[in-house]
């Protein structure tokens, strides 16, 4: 096999990286995907930096077993605290999901107030904050960890009154902080992105890991020459290192399509 | 050592357990305690049962290298999926949470119709209703999982109106149903059992795993006579997986106390 037919490895903590892999494979219908979900250490969103890389690398050692010519870190946590340890540890190229949030919000920013919400070992690893200041200085950045977001979109439970008070109770600090960008820096919440929206004011742009990504991404391979030459759709892989409760329910939701096979795998 | 002076092993996915936890120790301040929370991989109320038994037993590994006289699994989750694999694996005796609830439902209830809720791996495991129509046919049971109770309380956002929006949510259903016991069947409820009364009726008897398991404990240890013969408190130990985020608030909220000091191991 021609070595730019290999497969794109995207992996999360669970299911929230799918909202990646949807956009991914809008833009590039032709690749193939093999996608790993580490269900059995879901949350990473309150987990310290040494356990997530641990949990990292295990993921990239399985990945390499794989023809893969990119991993994707479709976790903003683990890309948060663990992407030098990845880095280091494969020769496979590694693309985030930081970076390229931080790159569009600012070609987005026009009074250099910026707004970021995420776990709390995202938000308290200050990734994006440090990202954003070594391109420019003088943007003002306000953070907040909305812990209580991903719970709330894993039980699917977005139509209920208490998640618009949810967002209202993490988000109407923003609007007083006059920010007009917000990064999304959790895989999760595009599911609930309209409802964020609602709570904002209409001014601020919302940015989102999921397309930022697939974009940059689609740039590198092109960049790189290193798109597949197939002319019809592969079948992508989907594994799991447990096969949570409403498993099937939670992934399609996500990936706004149906799975058809999902193998789990024991480290 | 007198055998009668081990310590009690106590453990949990994460911190819920410290509510059982803090009702032993109301009850028998002179036993010394041994706590293990599973915070690297907590929490288990979505995993599959064989990953819960997994993590199981290598707690139960690590609990037979100290000297302990009985464990305690002080977590629904584990109490419902994983207590055969457990008993199996050592000669400690072994008391989980799910039987001290369920002895004191049945004797508390007048019309025989009792409500649980839990997480959604407790609640679909079904492990109360068996026990229950073990010892009584007639009873009728109303079950719900209740899956944004754990981080909301975790989150220490129990203040909160959407907290009480809910509990509404979740718990509306068992007015309706005419119960006159709810047992609340996860160690980390005890922390919203005020919001929880509020939004029942007021004839319905709250049971919760704290109170019931401490009791059935001290009987345990008075019948075996196997109490300590202490009369001084002694130290306790705290062992954990993993250090999160905000760690020692949260567990010192559960036990109601200061932990001075909590040692993680690496299995």
């Amino acid at each position: 096999m021609k070595k730019n037919n290999y497969a794109i490895g995207v992996f999360d903590s669970g299911l929230g990286g799918l909202t990646v892999l949807h956009e991914l494979k809008q833009i590039m219908p032709y690749e193939k995907f093999i996608y790993f979900g580490d269900t059995a250490h879901i949350p990473y969103g309150n987990k310290s930096k040494s356990t997530i890389e641990k949990y990292c690398l295990d993921i990239i050692n399985f990945l390499e077993t794989k023809k893969i010519k990119l991993i994707i870190v479709a976790c903003n946590t683990a890309s948060s605290v663990a992407l030098k340890k990845i880095k280091k540890h494969t020769k496979i190229p590694i693309i985030d999901v930081v970076s390229p949030c931080v790159l569009n919000a600012i070609s987005k920013t026009k009074n250099n107030r910026i707004g970021i919400i995420g776990t709390e070992t995202t938000i308290s690893s200050k990734s994006y904050q440090k990202q954003i200041r070594t391109i420019n200085k003088n943007i003002k950045i306000f953070s907040r960890s909305c812990p209580l977001f991903v719970p709330v979109i894993e039980e699917g439970e977005t139509q209920q009154q208490f998640v618009i008070d949810i967002a209202k109770f993490y988000l109407n600090k923003f609007n007083k902080h006059n920010i007009d960008v917000l990064i999304l820096g959790c895989t999760h919440y595009p599911m609930i992105k309209e409802i964020i929206k609602k709570t904002l004011n209409s001014n601020i742009k919302i940015i989102d890991s999921a397309t930022s990504t697939a974009k940059h991404v689609n740039d590198y391979l092109d960049n790189k020459n290193n798109k597949s030459d197939n002319n019809e759709i592969v079948y992508d892989e989907y594994y799991v290192s447990d096969k949570m409760v409403r498993f099937y329910d939670i992934a399609n939701m996500f990936l706004k399509q149906k799975i058809k096979k999902i193998i789990q795998i024991n480290f």
